[in-house]
């Protein structure tokens, strides 16, 4: 109802409206936080700078986040919440484990090509060497499904004789977080120093593609025990 | 300020002999810089801090490097140049292809954990888009003898049929950049929310040997044809 007439009005009137909707004005707030702690780090990043961003006060943010490491916690944990939540809507049970697999991984790698500043605040916890993901109840719990989900997978796919046996399903899960955050966080470099002949425009779908079949590669069996299968 | 008188008590004889030798004096500016910068970034380092870590003065450092950008260039081309050197230091030309490769992406993946700095500092010049090194004569050509040297590999494996035709060297050395590098990068997060009950110990054995099998399986020839190879 607001958010039509918001659009039209002035500041100070989208800060009246925002500040009685505590919802909209939190999620506004990380939004905005997430830009600029991925921008400038948990240290370099300033509140001031950040309440200026949004349409709430500095007053509001400690209100909500208790200080600035309380909100770069909030960032951080709806950060991975995110990309678990997403994870869990593929629906991947019905579909061949190889294909499944290859969905993942594929979903992993566009998740972070569309969304840098994820892979950017994990660089910044690993930096401070995930001091603050200890002291958040729960976060491990709310990742633990992507590996109950890659696990049921290898299963099925060691079952059928698509895939080797004995797999580790966190070694998939490193495996396609590696090169999807690689893909992301090291490009500039990286095709500044290897790649200058290479079209950019088609860069994505090309390491995509790499990054789905070094995975694929990785789960299929060998070629003597593929061939004992067939 | 106690600490300060420490240390010039100690420095000043130090300081003495080194200034009397420029390379000496040079490396270790580097060294200090290097461990600031990695630890600090770019901006949030300081070469008043840099200065007082070095047995040398902060107009010493302006005399060699000009400002912290070029002292930040001059740590991020000698990082570079430190990983390549080694590089061709390893001798492959006289072994199998598939043992070269392997030992290739085990020396990555060893030089990328024994030297923390590096990714760092390469993760710090992407936040920057790669702005410095596109300023640095030479770099390039500093970094091309790793994709030439990967080429040759490729092709005798290609000859040999032990690896797949038409890999690309440049795609190469992005697989085992990228796991070598997630590995000392993301290792805090990624232990902290997934690796809970592995002992650290063996963590690093287990995953260079993971990195080890991913790159070869990315370069074996697919099952059908390496059957008709035997």
């Amino acid at each position: 109802m607001a958010r039509t007439t918001s659009k039209i009005t002035t500041g100070d009137a989208k800060k009246t409206s925002r500040t009685n909707d505590p919802a909209r004005t939190k999620a506004d707030i990380l939004d905005v936080a997430t830009r600029l702690f991925a921008r400038d780090g948990l240290s370099g990043a300033r509140v001031d700078e950040i309440a200026e961003a949004t349409s709430t006060s500095k007053r509001m943010i400690y209100y909500y986040f208790g200080d600035k490491e309380g909100l770069y916690c909030a960032v951080l944990e709806r950060a991975y919440l995110g990309i678990r939540r997403l994870e869990r809507e593929l629906d991947t049970e019905s579909i061949d484990p190889i294909e499944a697999i290859a969905a993942i991984a594929a979903f992993t790698f566009d998740y972070q090509a569309d969304h840098p500043d994820f892979a950017r605040l994990v660089q910044i916890e690993n930096i401070h060497g995930a001091r603050h993901l200890r002291s958040m109840p729960g976060i491990r719990a709310h990742n633990a499904p992507v590996i109950a989900h890659l696990s049921r997978l290898l299963q099925r796919g060691e079952q059928s004789g698509a895939f080797r046996t004995g797999l580790d399903p966190v070694e998939l899960h490193w495996l396609m977080s590696a090169l999807a955050t690689f893909n992301v966080a090291n490009e500039a470099t990286f095709s500044y120093l290897f790649k200058s002949d290479a079209p950019p425009a088609d860069n994505g779908t090309h390491r995509r593609a790499l990054v789905v079949d070094a995975v694929l590669r990785w789960c299929r069996p060998e070629p003597g025990h593929a061939a004992s299968k067939a």
